[in-house]
């Protein structure tokens, strides 16, 4: 086989087996043939197949690479359950996708999602994927997993932030942002979007007082630490700008037909940024990890227990989040 | 007159006269006759008839009250520049129109923008609005500011959220995040629903951490502070839930063709409800204060200074408010 005329495939991981994860990624096989050439799933091969059977499709139409020990079919984790059993499978789909990424075998990582609390039942030391995927690829250039900073973006047709943190109290959020983080998310965010094809990309930084603390009368952090951080990045040459108002930051760099005044927004928390990128639904939202040595994305939504095995969840976010991998994997 | 057959008229304030307040109303006046009907403005008779000619229209179409030491027609505030005495003569209208619904005189009050920053000039001891009402009011009662609490609610139509905390550094409205302050806003907020009309309201109440704080993992505020006074609530009989992740809960609670599920959301601090409701766009957004013995709305925009006095200001946000003042006023 030839490399260059036949590109890497494309790994999508089956996520939480009592998840709608394994459902979706099914029902992609079955909907959306052409999207899902030249892919491969890491998972399991019986909950793949019990998956193909509730969507009816068929399982030979999925290329499965078993990831860790093969579930027995009297064992299959229940949908809708959470359990540390299955949270394990989901991570080892994760690890083994990822090395794959790190040995070249595959182009890009897709990844269907995790449930929190089973892979802590599982023992596994991480909140999510990103944090995961953090430690692997570190621990594959031999380095800490602080030195190798991520940072998640969140992405759908209309709007683009990235996430100054992620996953800690809000208050912990605070007491950690610091001119060095917002300047190497600015850079990173810089760095990523120009490799993936917008030239000198328009970043907006968000404060994040009221009002982005109108001129320290609201707090000091817009004053003290971001707006130095966004000079930073101008005299790198960045065409980054503000501290914003936070509450109409977003609004104004929606784009629209009438509107496209910056291509992403650096939000300095959690849900200062996934508030509005998920506030008009989750059918076509993207979650892509910055920083890393490998192509990540995943759609925008969790394991959806509730609805897992009803054949009701909606596979349009996972489709988004391989179209948009394949998108980066071939700039 | 018997004021059993013809309500009390609405009373608009002019906002700051540098900014495109003057010129809303005035455009009101001219399209939107109807609408107007029964209103005054309280603001300086200079200033609207400078706006009056600006849009072209008949000063006669307005009756203004005179708040204040009028303005000579050549010592008429700029468009688009901070003073001061700009921002004094918007206070006297907010105080006399506030006076005179706690006379009774109007029924309501609807706000155009003030300037924050020339009320400080002007001395004003208030950040905006909603402290400045509250005051007054306070003062009218022969209260403390501090034992009549106040809640700004911003609306538009798929969104309700009211707001624990509004204009203070982010760090403060964690640190002041309480029991009683959750609760009482729950309290408010029921109240000022049904008495305009939604028996018995849905109310969801946000986290404040990411994943309202995955049972204590990303923070303790939701499991300290916002569960239990979510849980008083309902003993008291309202339909109180939550505390939910704040990055979908505001994505649930929008009303649309499709979907109905709460009537407003509880957020924890002033970004967490303004960035969803004002993502979409500020044209149909209503502030309204709730807790005071009077009824408020304003639009849910600013003065724009950078648009005052080209015309090109859209008064749809005003005509919104004084719509949803009338309204509140006639339940």
């Amino acid at each position: 086989m030839n490399t260059n005329t036949k590109p890497k495939p494309i790994a999508i991981t089956m996520g939480d087996p009592a998840g709608i994860g394994p459902e979706i990624i099914a029902r992609l096989y079955r909907d959306h043939d052409a999207a899902l050439q030249n892919t491969v799933v890491y998972g399991d091969a019986a909950v793949m197949r019990r998956a193909c059977e509730l969507v009816g499709v068929s399982s030979q139409a999925i290329q499965v690479i078993q990831a860790g020990e093969p579930f027995g079919v009297a064992l299959l984790p229940a949908y809708g359950h959470v359990s540390g059993v299955a949270g394990l499978a989901a991570a080892k789909a994760v690890e083994a996708s990822t090395h794959a990424a790190l040995r070249g075998e595959v182009s890009a990582i897709v990844t269907a999602p995790l449930h929190k609390e089973a892979l802590a039942l599982a023992g596994v030391p991480y909140p999510g994927h990103t944090e995961m995927l953090q430690a692997m690829c570190a621990q594959h250039v031999g380095i800490a997993p602080l030195d190798m900073p991520v940072r998640m973006m969140l992405a759908n047709d209309e709007l683009r932030v990235v996430l100054v943190s992620i996953h800690v109290p809000l208050r912990e959020a605070l007491d950690s942002l610091s001119n060095d983080g917002v300047l190497s998310t600015i850079q990173m965010t810089h760095d990523f979007l120009e490799r993936t094809g917008i030239a000198n990309p328009r970043i907006a930084v968000a404060g994040i007082n009221p009002h982005a603390g109108e001129g320290g009368l609201f707090g000091r952090e817009e004053v003290d630490i971001i707006a130095p951080a966004v000079q930073a990045a101008k005299l790198r040459g960045i065409k980054a700008s503000g501290p914003f108002s936070p509450d109409t930051i977003f609004m104004r760099a929606r784009k629209t037909a009438v509107q496209d005044e910056f291509d992403v927004v650096i939000a300095m928390y959690h849900d200062q940024g996934l508030i509005p990128v998920k506030y008009l639904g989750l059918d076509a939202g993207v979650n892509v990890t910055l920083g890393l040595p490998i192509i990540r994305t995943s759609p925008d939504h969790g394991t959806a227990f509730d609805m897992a095995g009803t054949k009701k969840a909606d596979p349009r976010g996972l489709l988004y989040a391989l179209q948009k991998a394949r998108e980066f994997a071939t700039q």
